[in-house]
């Protein structure tokens, strides 16, 4: 079978298409036929050897795919061959907080990812994906996805009475202003263009912000809250925001920090003064992956996808998540 | 002005419709001009004698309804003449956990209600309705509407990976299935009428069970749910029910217990061995209102509404009321 | 090695002593030499044959056992050779909520239980135990201690400001008490017997109530509130108590339902009437036991233990178990 | 009645013992003959103009004082003459989220405070405090006391398994050490003086880190909580701790930033890669110290007082406030 392999501290030139065996199935695990794999912004830090969990000298990249099942280990229950399926982004966490050895089980990081013909998961670190979508739609739940889901779900999740403040338009973001809408929330989107502004709002979002036009949009979103201030903020825009988003927030919301792009600082006094809450917030768990799929089903929330590529041109699609130009999810199809 | 009283312990004709002086507002007070007053299954215990928390011999009778503020009360502030309110259920009850003293504080029932042309509240206990609302739309939400929002808004609320079970198609039922949609969750319905569940499949019911046809309903919810049963419960069945109600739900899942009509008991020993969570449900707070009305102008949620009498027909409202073969809420409009 | 076997259907005088084969831990499990084991009143059903869950014809009961690593299995890692270790009472629920397959996995009832001088079991379904206790007062924490934990940190957990009411002098009320004091609350307790109400006074209650004296025993309680209800009950007591248990709690306040001594029924309009909160409490997981150790350790809590039995008389201390006139656990050593 | 006035943007020097009016208690109002009044850090920025909430041009300065009810205004209920009182910090924060508007409701600050022989306040603004307290005892809770209380009881409040950090040995940290331990919490404190451990150590503190002898003390606390790091920190260090208080936190734990001391930065990728929660936490609502009162009455909770002033020493008392020497509170006695 065909997979990606790449060389840690490498760049994307260093990814190499190769041939190995289709790996066996053991005892409680699954091999899946590869059907779909997406990108995220974390697989150009992975092959650019700037990703933090980094462990292995060479290893099979990409978190995020689905496929079906083509065989089953011993004794595994509860899946037939043919199932659609996608694997858990860390693999090791199942259930309740994460651990920190949970850190280490990150696919296509830490150890080996999707991006191959074949792949094998112990079955317990496999969810079924929701009915309605295609193998390419499936493929962009695993991080993205889910976490827009964590950041939504936290200690206290977000209510239909609620409003929700996105930054900008990456994978993580759409899929916030998504799942909030699904879950009854207002959402505000801020944006420095006005093209893909337009399709936020065709996403659901209520109202829209042009930093660009307005550089003080913290100001924007206030007002937009009649003063009081948002009650979630899905954060991924880093320190170059961040004083903002506290400025956007009620005293007690909520700001989940996601997002390695942009470093920067804050203040601690702020903190205090504004009374928010400021969440480290992490992918999520298998059992998260679940509910992000019955969550997806019983609303027939539709990925959006920006561009499909052929498995073959995964550089070619690294390329175009650096460019940074796209609209929704980057995916390789392996049909 | 008109307003309607009734003698407590009397019946359906002893509702006399009275000319009485316009109130004033007090300080801190606004005079409403009521426009919709809606009913609810308990008007029929208020004006039968039987409602448990009664405490005057002669009331106003009716909880929910709709107007436009007439005139403010010295030192007024955040409402100006015209605002589009409604006041609360429970005047007392303005945010956080329920005092016991708040019971004494429902309108239509304890004190007086809203069945009158001209109404004196607190401003502090009445709050402006979502935009979109007509004053007969928003006449619905105070008591129906905010129950349903009360028990998928407990201590541990709705998701959007959930589903919700609803008995019937009672205000509070037929709000709870709108309420859950818009959060996201899955619902599934009962009832003894294909055609009423023709009516929720349209608003929003994944599934439906006829419990005339499967009078084992909770093994049908079973099944649709894969064996693992419902995450809430929307009890409005009472005695009747409450067996198979527990039986449709998942262990660590809720039921929120509502309504008066049936009463019956249920063995503890099926309490612990179901490992459910059955929740009495009061009505709500005024900030329990505010924030259903962020929901509802969320959602654009359309109350249901079955008909619409004159302020005059309040008698023969309540008679279809008690007849039972309405979908949605009955109204009386006061323009 | 000696260890009991019971023939299900039986009764205390089918438990056997037998000599049977030491097992050996495979890979990932651990090899424990049992030092002590401590009965619950479960345990009675188990050997009567009235246990619900019992799955096999000859089983080794009791579910509740402390001892010392004797040998690891292959790949085990975080435990020694000599470490005090206790098993969890459901094996196969580790953390999070309970899955329904959970309920197949309790020692001593549905699979092999303690009462063997040796025991194997997976590491990852053991924990090192508060490391103050003996292995005598250890034995009593995984079932009646574990129980008490889960009903006081359910949802919505205890907090130091809350007055928690428990019900009689079993294995679980009395963690319950003492648990409860250890998380600064106020604890009232109800029992028939004065002598037991001294002892529960010095385990630090505040306030107890002889319900033989005062049948109306709820409104003592109401008093000692004054007027408000208690935040939390431990329902033990099963139908006899449960009306009486809603009526001493307040509004929006928990009856934790455990205990399978006495069924009876319970009326829903009172749960509706009196807002209060009714949840199964099943025993916990592997997590909350860890968690549960924690804060045996951090308030150097002593488990009563009533009287210490030699591993042979098991039956002897289960006819004590059933007089009922015990006040603390009653424990198996090994030594 | 004598009472201290201070002009904004003074000094200490600028504090006048004046003689003025004994206030009437209006409607609703209860007249409060003060026994003893406490200080706080807060009262230094205050009396120095450096108090963000400052409003009026010249105040009555201190938050936290205990009194006797010596008169009621008309319509008063639930209190008597002679009643033991404090009254709450935010005066218009009676249950609840904290409004925006609230902040302007602090007493000495915002608006006139306690420093005075006889104060009036709306009944319903005021709480009977927990009976085993000395007024001198009592004056400590309503600032420093309910922060403490705020911050162990969040969103998600500490339990009995936990372990709690505090840093240093002001009044906020020295009552978070004693609720944390009356809640069953371990706790390990910092400080730069071994005496003041030593005072911590008979305070409950399971460990303590001299952070002279240790500058790299997260290191040291990780190490006492076996690499894991701790469930909360009550962090009153601000920018010159945050850093290291990270570090010695789990992932998903939460850091309650409280004070305004230290204002520095933090870098927002460690939010993210800790994995932390961080919440701006303010002093608390009247219900909120109605909880704390429930809860040191529970505890039999002794606070720690350092010296008492005659009530014209404020000067003086605010002098050694300066210095910092201090292990527990100054407060004035009005006897």
């Amino acid at each position: 079978m065909k997979a990606y392999k790449y060389r840690l501290g490498g760049s994307i030139e260093d990814l190499r298409l190769v041939e190995i065996d289709i790996p066996r199935p053991g005892p409680g695990q699954v091999l899946i036929r590869m059907r779909a794999a997406s990108l995220n912004f974390r697989d150009l830090l992975v092959v650019s050897g700037k990703y933090p969990r980094a462990q292995q000298e060479t290893i099979i990249p990409l978190s995020d795919g689905a496929g079906e099942i083509a065989e089953l280990g011993r004794g595994v229950t509860g899946f037939a061959v043919g199932d659609r399926v996608m694997p858990a982004f860390f693999q090791s966490w199942l259930r309740g907080p994460m651990a920190p050895a949970d850190a280490a089980s990150a696919l296509g990081g830490s150890i080996d990812g999707v991006a191959a013909e074949f792949c094998v998961f112990d079955a317990e670190r496999v969810v079924h994906f929701a009915p309605h979508l295609s193998f390419v739609e499936a493929s962009t739940l695993p991080c993205a996805g889910l976490t827009a889901w964590n950041g939504l779900n936290g200690p206290v999740p977000i209510c239909a009475a609620d409003t929700v403040l996105t930054l900008g338009t990456g994978g993580v973001s759409i899929f916030a202003l998504q799942l909030a809408r699904a879950s009854g929330a207002r959402v505000i989107v801020t944006s420095s263009s006005d093209a893909k502004l337009d399709r936020d709002r065709q996403l659901g979002a209520s109202s829209v912000v042009n930093y660009r036009r307005e550089p003080e949009w913290d100001g924007a979103v206030r007002e937009l809250t009649a003063g009081s201030g948002v009650d979630h903020v899905i954060e991924t825009g880093g320190g170059g925001t961040m004083q903002r988003s506290i400025a956007s927030t009620r005293r007690g919301g909520w700001i989940h920090v996601i997002g390695l792009i942009a470093p920067g600082t804050i203040d601690t006094v702020h903190i205090l003064l504004s009374g928010v809450i400021l969440r480290g917030t992490e992918v999520g768990s298998r059992d998260m992956l679940k509910a992000l799929n019955r969550a997806v089903a019983n609303a027939h929330l539709q990925p959006v996808i920006d561009r499909v590529y052929e498995f073959t041109e995964l550089p070619a699609a690294l390329r175009q998540l650096e460019a940074g130009e796209h609209f929704g999810k980057l995916v390789l199809s392996l049909d």
